[in-house]
């Protein structure tokens, strides 16, 4: 074992969180704006969308409730919102346009929810934990892009919301390796459960 | 410049938080359940704890508030909160013990806020925000531990919040290298500016 | 003075909160659905309205943000919250109907931030705090409907998020008379200062 | 009819909220600073103490979560909180006074979880949501101080946070009588079931 592995395991890390018996699916951010790599701020998500398009579908046969989000801003949170100073790319994402639509390839249907984001974290000035707290979630899936920036930001406050948390690493993608992978070695030892698509599906299959 | 350096550039990422007027410096988890290395949740900070300590000393002469933070769960939330299923050594940080007092090299003074976090943001769960917004701060200095786990989740919200942040990265340790560096390279592409001590004390200085 | 009143006084309630520097003016809930009397959530607000765009109207001039909220559920939110189980009326303020547009008596403008609210309190679920914060906002006038309703419950939050609140009793308005004087009184006491559109427009005009 | 009761009935207000499965009782700051008629905050809670005896006998032996809640400032809080400039009076909670210590007529037992609020709300700037969540909990009994302040204010956020809501009035007392009873009014009509101690304990034997 690594020294680092060790460090990390008599910190009392990477335990497994117990999973609970009523799931969502949270799709964070197939927006065209992260998966149409014709925009600067996308990058190739095709193969992870595929998968987590195998979640969803499952989720639906079961009447899981599957959630979507975007970032979306009107032009005046674009003009003063501090993180846009930082993250200055993310001011394209204006609502009514494409790069704020999510990817046609989710499967996504009309009436499905789509929680429209501001920041990095998913729940972070939204609506979202009362929607899964009416719904009795217990356990949330966290798919989408990208790994360490609202992947990452939303696992942590799922966590710290009380939820247990699965993130799927082939249901998941970045714009480059290493952010990725860092993050997901993070997000298991701290936050989540880091798994595969299809021991999601097995779970999800006999529940 | 690097592939994922063009890739970043071209998303619009790493630009440089515009400085506010009015600072407060965060001293994230540096208890001795995070700096005392005869604890396996602990690391060495030795260096980072004298250098935020320059910060604290200059911030205190000027009146800029100097606020810490400490994880200290009463008996029940260390039985029930779903983090500490997966971060279970953190379940040590009880109210009234060791591991939770500041360590005394930081400085700290008996009439100093100790914000008490329950999870990885120093923001989630805590009225954090709302004594900063009572004091009329725009702009966080974060310092302590750990970079990949507390601070990293505290400058996330902290830029959520609208603040401006800066994170001197002399003045951030953690458990092992590789997190440490990852985190930082994520902060500074999109959450906030990663300076060093130096570049702090010059600003605070010259307010 | 009557005995309800000395025991205020003595618990230490009903002090005058000391205005900040930066106002903002936050106008709550005059969309059609709570102003247009032809729907049965709605109730007469014309002189509300038109004395709260006198401070719109001067805030404007000064550069001072005037940020407009509304109720506006997706078909998938109105199915779901529990608070639409207990105020089922609020089930018809649908995204894209006419109930959830701001009244245009109000000279709302094209380019001003309008925030949708989901329940009570215009800073639940919302990212209003994030952007007052990114505008250095200290202070908020709190105009709109209902008294008892939303202006109650985003003045509890506005001063519990560390900001001082002005609540003007004639830009504010309700279904009935006793629940608007009781939660004025309340408000009054212990979370904003209850004053006239006069005192705020003097105010506003020596900034 | 009375005319206000027809148009709350017309704007669909006042409808019972379907409960859950797995409730907790909210005990709302029955510590002595409301408590005991000594001190200026408080007002005579006996009765209430009494019922509210009964409703955490029966939780207990159910293994039914008990919370309680005190308001206990840090001395810099104190010092700096916008709230406490409005409701000057409770600056006398400080920390490791009697003021903050839960009543013993309430049964409170040593293990007993305790949530310092900083506010009204008993959600605002606490963990109690995520302590909620992790222990699925999708009900609240809310009882205790006072009606009209921080009840009130607890219930708004109980359903907005998505949970069911209960509060049996002969569980919560006020200083005067026409703040209490016009917020029992408006808390049946939008945001929790006023209901009484009898029909809580009948719902409680039966779970």
């Amino acid at each position: 074992m690594h020294a680092q592995e060790v460090t990390y395991k008599e910190a009392g890390f990477g335990n497994a969180l117990p999973l609970g018996k009523s799931p969502a699916i949270l799709v964070v951010d197939f927006s065209y704006g992260f998966t149409d790599t014709t925009y600067p701020t996308a990058a190739d998500m095709s193969e992870q969308i595929l998968r987590t398009r195998t979640l969803t579908d499952i989720a639906r046969a079961k009447t899981i409730p599957v959630i979507y989000t975007t970032i979306a801003y009107q032009p005046w949170e674009r003009d003063h919102l501090t993180w846009l100073k930082k993250a200055s790319g993310m001011k394209d994402l204006l609502v009514g346009t494409r790069l704020t639509e999510i990817d046609a390839r989710t499967g996504i249907e009309p009436t499905d929810p789509i929680v429209v984001k501001h920041g990095a974290s998913a729940f972070f000035g939204t609506n979202l934990m009362s929607l899964l707290t009416s719904a009795a979630v217990d356990t949330v899936v966290v798919c989408g892009a990208t790994t360490s920036g609202c992947v990452r930001a939303t696992a942590v406050d799922a966590v710290q919301c009380g939820l247990s948390v699965l993130v799927p690493s082939d249901c998941v993608g970045d714009r480059a390796v290493a952010p990725h992978e860092a993050s997901l070695y993070d997000i298991n030892q701290k936050y989540a459960n880091v798994v595969d698509c299809d021991s999601v599906l097995s779970w999800l299959e006999q529940l």
